[in-house]
């Protein structure tokens, strides 16, 4: 590929759908010179937004092998579906023959069983038995992030030596950040960053120049464990051992910027009750399967807090205003339990909760419930006043309010901490819960007191 | 420091309770012994933890002063403040002079104006100059984000002359992850990795094995965008130039890492109605203040919808059980709504939904609203005759359910899509908003449907 020095700034600026049409008209020497200076990571998107599978195929088949296995690493499941069923096993094989171990092992779990196994059959035994030792571990522990390609010298070996491996590797494998010092048993001792190579004399051993301190992790660590010990230490590299502490591999950064974003997805699809992450292009059919759940539990708790409303139908008959008036604190409660259940569960993700700090944010939540509650009960209830002209009512919903706020403050902040407590995942307490607890007292609150009040007045 | 071969493995698993502890004894021996072996991370976190503001004065007096300048940059805002003003302006600039640009000018944004100039005045002027020129930028902008320390060489350079630039800096700079190629004019023509610049051979030109795939931002680049294109490319470190292209300095990876944790936390808190992101162990006035104007302004929407009851109260009166049934619909209304929001809002942060994905969402959106509709319509039907022996009531719940669940779809999908085409944060679209559209047009369709219905009964 050739470029000109204006490349160098437009790489980011590529208009892809541009291509997409060139590509539409079938002109093969047109897509060909469209295609060819492409980054894999703007290649995939546009084999994503292609619309027809025929148009997909023809330019997946204009890729030299390394960039096309590249390409393939980054392609939406439907695009990468369609393009593994277009390709034979040993295209396939050949695909898999290019990746980094962990993307391999990626690619295979796409593909059916059966298939897996051919291919794997097919590739040298050593390369097999590690691709198929990193299918065997969990895809959200360190063992399903990790690849088995890592720069590692004995102690003891010269600064030489230890170059002499980046080289040879390099060749290989993209992302080499750095050369790990072991001990015979295969056990750590430390780590040489390139630039600290580079910077060493020579004939100086390892030992002398690397850095001691090195963070890793064992196989089965979690990976959302993983992602806060790369944010908390900065790291691009971590290496990852067998529980005894013997090297096995090592996780790059880049799965970790994939990992937060997944980590944050799913908190955020948790807290407001869509169980687990859904794809924004998932089919009709999954939706709904994965929201139902959800929704008939919602049916449940609204009808549990509807049934409070039943309790006090006499209240209702004779100031029908009431019914209007209870839905207000239902709903103030409501969005004052999101708020304190947001900070909370993105506070415990951050890992910055523990149950030590449980009394003084509850404190905090109170104190900020009586101070919304305050000034928004008192609002209301004057408005609510100059509006219909009914103290009892303005009253009693100005009082309701303040109840309700804080009832929020302590679901909002209980209900997570519980659920921590029981080493459940915070996140699940999603607002269902939060809003069925303010919905239920909102109501009971606002109607109970103003049939004490109808009573007296 | 000197560390035995365990301690590689033990990085991460430090008992910072226990030297917090340690550290209250006040035996100066004893904590100097636990401290010098600890990651300045784990440093900034103990100083984080610990609960006297002597004890941690004491220990950062413990501290080498490169160590101590890596750890200020990772303090909570409470001890940083604290530890800066216990420190002399001459004390603060020699923590200045340790750091990268970057955090420099982090560093001196944390002090008040005039210590921050004391402080540029004592520095060399060339330093000083290019840390004021950091402070100008936005903080969320590419500008904001990079540091001035790069490795860079003129097109034509040796790749010996390549490997000198990097010893020279690496003495300085830790994170060195390629070397930038420019022309007379700084303009960048290509990159060459630290693997690749160990991988070629003596004597050839870094234009020979440079990859001239450049990928860049200029300095105004949101940091959504930079995060973004890291995501993308897989990148460690990406290069920033001015406007004309000319190369200004570099952003890493470490940085972008929290740029996502930002970046999720404030969809996170404007989707639930915080506005802006807030500290878990803010105070309860900064917390009241924040929220308070969201939940005024859900005052006023449900009070708009609970006027949509006003409108039915002879409804009411002739049905009690009316008021418990409609609450119901606007509940299940509101929390579909907030799932479709959901999706869309976290679909377009990863930058998958444009305008070109409108249609395609919102048909996906109506049909679940429809399956999960007459699902939950049937199911509380049903549920209604049995329990109240009420056909009419029961009827009209279903069909309400349906209608909410319909206007849910819309309204979730639709206000973020037109906050986008009116190039606002979809986010902002909030469950406040989604909310009262759900509520008012539950209660309406409800409502409205039974004085129909009663009519003709």
């Amino acid at each position: 590929m050739s470029a000109q020095p204006g490349d160098a700034l437009s790489g980011n600026e590529i208009d892809l759908q541009q291509i997409a049409a060139l590509v539409d008209t079938g002109d093969p020497a047109a897509i060909a010179a469209a295609v060819a200076p492409l980054h894999p990571a703007d290649l995939a998107e546009l084999l994503n937004i292609l619309p027809r599978p025929e148009s997909r195929k023809t330019v997946f088949g204009l890729l030299p092998a390394t960039v096309a296995a590249t390409v393939v690493t980054r392609l939406s499941p439907a695009a990468l579906t369609e393009i593994l069923e277009s390709r034979s096993d040993d295209e396939l094989q050949g695909l898999v023959e290019e990746l980094d171990s962990d993307d391999a092992a990626d690619l295979l779990e796409s593909v059916s069983k059966e298939r897996a196994q051919a291919v794997l059959q097919g590739l040298p035994g050593s390369v097999a038995a590690r691709i198929q030792q990193l299918l065997k571990y969990p895809p959200d522990t360190a063992g399903g992030l990790m690849k088995s390609e890592y720069a590692a010298v004995l102690q003891g070996a010269t600064v030489e030596e230890a170059v002499e491996i980046v080289r040879t590797l390099a060749e290989a494998v993209a992302d080499i950040h750095n050369v790990l010092v072991v001990d015979h048993r295969f056990h750590l001792l430390g780590v040489l960053s390139l630039s600290r190579l580079i910077l060493a004399r020579a004939g100086e051993t390892v030992d002398a120049v690397m850095d001691r301190q090195v963070i890793s992790v064992t196989v089965d660590t979690d990976q959302e464990e993983v992602a806060r010990l790369f944010r908390k230490y900065d790291l691009v590299s971590l290496p990852v051992t067998d529980p005894r502490g013997a090297l096995l591999g090592r996780i790059t950064v880049d799965d970790i910027v994939e990992v937060l974003e997944e980590e944050a997805n799913e908190d955020f699809s948790k807290l407001s009750g869509l169980g687990q992450e859904e794809p924004l292009f998932d089919s009709p059919g999954r939706a709904i399967k994965r929201r139902l759940p959800w929704l008939g539990l919602n049916l449940f708790t609204t009808s549990l807090s509807a049934s409070v409303i039943g309790l006090f139908e006499g209240t209702i008959h004779s100031r029908a205003l009431a019914a209007a008036l209870m839905t207000i604190v239902a709903a103030q409660g409501g969005n004052a339990g999101v708020q304190t259940l947001t900070v909370m569960v993105r506070g415990m993700a951050m890992g910055k909760v523990g149950l030590a700090q449980a009394r003084g944010i509850l404190f905090k939540e109170l104190a900020v419930a009586c101070g919304n509650g305050i000034a928004l009960g008192i609002a209301a209830g004057v408005v609510t006043y100059l509006l219909h002209g009914e103290p009892l009512l303005a009253t009693v919903l100005g009082i309701a309010l303040v109840v309700n706020f804080l009832i929020a403050a302590l679901v909002g902040s209980l209900i997570p901490l519980i659920l921590r407590w029981l080493r459940a995942d915070p996140a699940i307490a999603s607002s269902v819960f939060v809003t069925a607890c303010t919905d239920m007292c909102g109501f009971f609150s606002f109607l109970g007191l103003l049939s004490i009040g109808l009573r007296y007045v």
